[in-house]
């Protein structure tokens, strides 16, 4: 087993190899700019870690690790677009600091670029691994449909929301595990459980980054609280908050989510103040453990050593930022 | 051997089975508008007319074959935003019809489509497909890149647009032809042949589709003549104009191609004046004929039957509305 630096380090020199001097440079410069900013590399070091665990050879794991990291960017790269997004990882977006039509054709290129990295699988393995890959990639598609579907409908349900963050984020962190399982060669049925595992915790995942975006101490996280607030975006506690308030919250939740300025502190102070009133950090943390839950329930299904299995877990704590 | 119109019912018929109620609606009802448009399905018909010459099982071909098509859809999808065109094949464009977001989205989708349709392919030919796929789909892009750099480029030369041109059009129909060469499993020599061959002819079709643009008729191909002046494009007509053009000409043509309205019959007029003055059809006629020539050369090489390289001077003699 290697440690979680070590993963990245390999990610990173696989990235760093790609990046050399190609034509024409106005589409090989922002797909560059994009793979170097960086970010946490969570879905590379997933496929990597998962290899490791079940025994594979992590070197025959990198490229495909690479070809999800690819993925996951050129999907960011596309969204800041859709959502007229102006920062990403503290950088200007490709879209604002070039235009939409290079944000477009650089996303084009890095798509096939992910799709090229994958190729570099074991050959027996293609088959498999592009079939996961390509029914992630159209779910995360899907996903974006459902959340941008939700900036103009008035009436969106919990479930629907878990539902889109389900499709956005939680499968393509599942695909990253079943695709390094894939490669490990492990049992079909592990092969399905490390997804199935992969997929809870993504929702606990992307649940706590909901709960940081209004809640996180603004100095570790590098942005301002309530950005998501600030947009009006119909995250898991914004929809649990209106399902718990008085018809007098309901009635001023709504109202304050019909502000458009994305600068209004008061704004986001009295939306938290109600987000606290109804202990909304609380019950998005209890759905947070019933998905911990339902992993940690398949992580005992799963035919691997118990120390192996007690990296996972502790891999799924840090993502929840709990101890250890 | 099967004729043209059969290879061309085999793909709708695929695609066909392909439209099937999906949701979210928003992402699929334009992936669908876009696959029924029809156009000339000239891709997915190189392929299967390709694995069918060299003695291949078409069956095997055809999903291969949907996949080629639907990546150029999805390419033309994305075009038309970066391009701001209004109109494609007679009906508005998806990024008319509904918006900008809209066709990012549903063209990544239909992206991720593409590949999925190309997984069907044989197991053992998969890493060899991929691998013409992903080379072509990353080549389309740099095309489409230097396409639009030509616009903001006071100086673009014709050997940069021929440049242009061989990226964006004719790899992916050389490209579709060599897919349909593995899937024959004929030579390596006869693949890389009838890719060259595709090659060739995807340039005499481009500088076809140049001309037929300039001097078309207008009843015949449905759309106004003279559209690439109209939006000051660069085309092969224009850049050769330029190179012989006297000093005056020169000035004129550049002055003419300042001018920003779509509807500037005069211009119009005069720049196709110029074009005539210059023999500018025939230049372009004479390059086809190199194209022509070098296709038929390469032809001569592949270890065929006459009567089945007889079909391919056809179907070159049909792209470029020869007499056969």
């Amino acid at each position: 087993m290697h440690t979680i630096e070590e993963y990245q380090e390999f990610i990173q020199s696989a990235i760093n190899k790609e990046l050399v001097q190609r034509e024409p440079k106005e589409l090989y410069e922002p797909i560059d700019y994009t793979l170097m900013m960086g970010g946490k590399r969570l879905r590379p070091l997933l496929t990597l870690l998962t290899c490791d665990i079940f025994d594979g050879d992590i070197h025959q794991a990198i490229y495909p690790a690479l070809g999800l990291e690819t993925f996951h960017n050129f999907t960011l790269l596309h969204d800041d677009i859709m959502d007229q997004a102006p920062i990403r990882r503290g950088y200007p977006t490709v879209y604002k600091k070039w235009n939409a039509n290079r944000a477009i054709l650089s996303g084009d290129t890095m798509m096939v670029m992910a799709y090229d990295f994958i190729l570099q699988s074991p050959k027996d393995l293609l088959f498999d691994i592009f079939t996961v890959f390509n029914r992630v990639g159209k779910e995360v598609c899907e996903g974006q449909q459902y959340d941008m579907n939700f900036e103009t409908e008035s009436k969106v349900t919990l479930d629907e929301y878990l539902k889109m963050i389900h499709l956005k984020t939680a499968v393509l962190l599942g695909g990253s595990m079943q695709v390094g399982a894939i490669i490990a060669r492990t049992s079909a049925d592990n092969i399905q459980l490390i997804y199935d595992f992969g997929e809870s915790v993504g929702m606990v995942f992307q649940l706590q980054d909901d709960l940081l975006d209004a809640f996180g101490n603004e100095d570790v996280f590098g942005k301002k609280n309530g950005g998501d607030i600030r947009t009006n975006k119909k995250t898991f506690l914004y929809l649990k908050a209106l399902e718990l308030a008085s018809p007098a919250q309901q009635k001023e939740l709504i109202e304050l989510y019909s502000i458009q300025s994305e600068n209004d502190e008061q704004k986001v102070a009295r939306v938290l103040e109600i987000f606290q009133e109804l202990n909304i950090e609380n019950e998005t943390k209890r759905l947070m453990d019933c998905y911990y839950d339902k992993g940690f329930k398949i992580l005992e299904k799963i035919d691997l050593d118990e120390n192996k299995k007690r990296v996972l877990v502790k891999l799924a704590n840090s993502l929840m930022k709990r101890a250890n």
